[in-house]
């Protein structure tokens, strides 16, 4: 099976990486960029076929490794 | 409108943060994690309604600063 994770800044965290990239964009001409905000993208694959168990199991590594809940939202979808 | 771009680090490539994230998983007990492939994610705000344009300018974006296109590939999704 396979997962894919998101990880992004909550909407009231300050992103300061996507500031910079804003801040370069404006500078290289792409004037029409406004607001960036920069998160994580994580591909997985599981060795299980229980779907149930494996959307269980991946709340518990967003809550405990991949995302700090603190400051950081995350959604997961899984496939096959 | 809303542009929404992944960059992910190129299938032949290495991936040591993706291997660490991996490790850990395995080290607390996520015995059932496979490869991890670790990228980014990225929101941006777009001040034009030129879906053409839009696109463009996008993809100029990723190969000029969002991407290193030696190593990384991207893509994109429009909304709005």
């Amino acid at each position: 099976m396979k997962a894919t994770v998101y990880v992004t800044i909550k909407q009231n965290v300050l992103d300061p990486q996507g500031s910079a990239v804003q801040g370069a964009l404006h500078s290289m001409g792409f004037d029409e960029v406004g607001k960036v905000r920069i998160g994580k993208y994580l591909e997985l694959d599981l060795n299980t076929t229980d779907r149930a168990e494996a959307e269980a199991r991946l709340k518990a590594m967003c809550e405990k490794l991949l995302a700090n809940t603190v400051i950081e939202d995350y959604r997961f979808e899984l496939e096959g």
